[in-house]
């Protein structure tokens, strides 16, 4: 394609290599983005680099933060006895939008799946049996998304936590099955999480 | 939002200005972004500033490029007796992908709209004349998109061209009405252009 010059087709590759932006995408986005005024694109630009820099994992819930606790986990006005357990930051962002959940998150970064290799061990699950000993927790409510690799997350999660005698619960099936909890509208979400039924 | 922390939020709002990006968009590519290695995100970051601020107007025909003359316009393989009109450099780019075309383009850059105010002094007409003028231009071929805009911006070139005596053309209508140039594919776009009739 040698009617781009270089650094519109620098642009349009490195665009091109973000999830969901094909090829004309990414053309559109770079064209875009050319034409924007340079201090938003500057202000695009840096707000990557910075978020790239300075985000790190909640040091409690392991969810993407600022700080060594995110606002969730520092807030005095959440329920410390109950931990919601969900595959990522953004299934955890779903669940507050809802406004209604007052407990902990707990953010696992995937799910086990022997197809892809992902074991046990592969996602944060080691970490929530370690805040289950120090942290006055009474139920786990387990908000894997409701596909296979979730629902063997969840099932593993029950196999674990059972023996410590806390409560372990699983959001209803209100979720579609198949489906992907950040897409799932706020009213089924809530009636997913009070029709939750002990594991 | 305040279960994102500052970065996040930050990174979030500015994907979100951009076009076809959404909030629930914006938010899986903030998080693929942080996910990413900090040298791909540095690269992705320098190519947007790199482009906005190394990028510009092709002197001759007005599309965006890094040289005074963008690489079709410098290059000595062209047919400098054709001129094809197209609103933008993507539309340009769609008709260099079929390989077939050898002569040059003029980039209006928008095409005339008085329900938005667009009028024919706020598109790159008075430079198209200017090169009719200097040029050894022997046919003006019109790649306007076939909406009501691109179809006025045809008449008035064919009524602006007409005087000079040089031969003005438009695609043929296998472009179909009210679609986009450059969502169309190549045979379609050639099948247009072999077919162009004389306004």
């Amino acid at each position: 394609m040698d009617f781009y010059s270089g650094h519109i087709q620098t642009l349009i590759e490195e665009l091109g290599k973000l999830p969901g932006i094909g090829a004309r995408s990414a053309q559109r986005l770079a064209f875009h983005i050319i034409n924007m005024p340079e201090q938003g694109v500057e202000r695009l630009a840096q707000a990557m680099v910075d978020a790239k820099k300075n985000v790190r994992y909640c040091k409690r819930c392991w969810t993407l933060t600022d700080d060594e606790l995110c606002p969730i986990c520092s807030s005095s006005s959440r329920d410390e006895s109950t931990i919601m357990v969900v595959e990522n930051s953004r299934d955890l962002a779903a669940y507050e939008k809802t406004g209604e959940y007052r407990g902990l998150y707990h953010v696992l970064h995937g799910a086990i799946s022997p197809a892809l290799g992902i074991g046990p061990g592969d996602i944060r699950l080691k970490e929530l049996m370690g805040r289950l000993a120090a942290e006055p927790v009474k139920e786990v409510i387990v908000a894997t998304n409701s596909s296979l690799e979730g629902e063997t997350t969840a099932m593993y999660i029950s196999k674990l936590v059972k023996p410590t005698g806390i409560k372990v619960s699983r959001i209803a099936s209100g979720v579609p099955v198949g489906g992907d909890l950040e897409y799932i509208d706020e009213v089924t979400l809530l009636r997913a999480l009070e029709g939750r039924t002990e594991l």
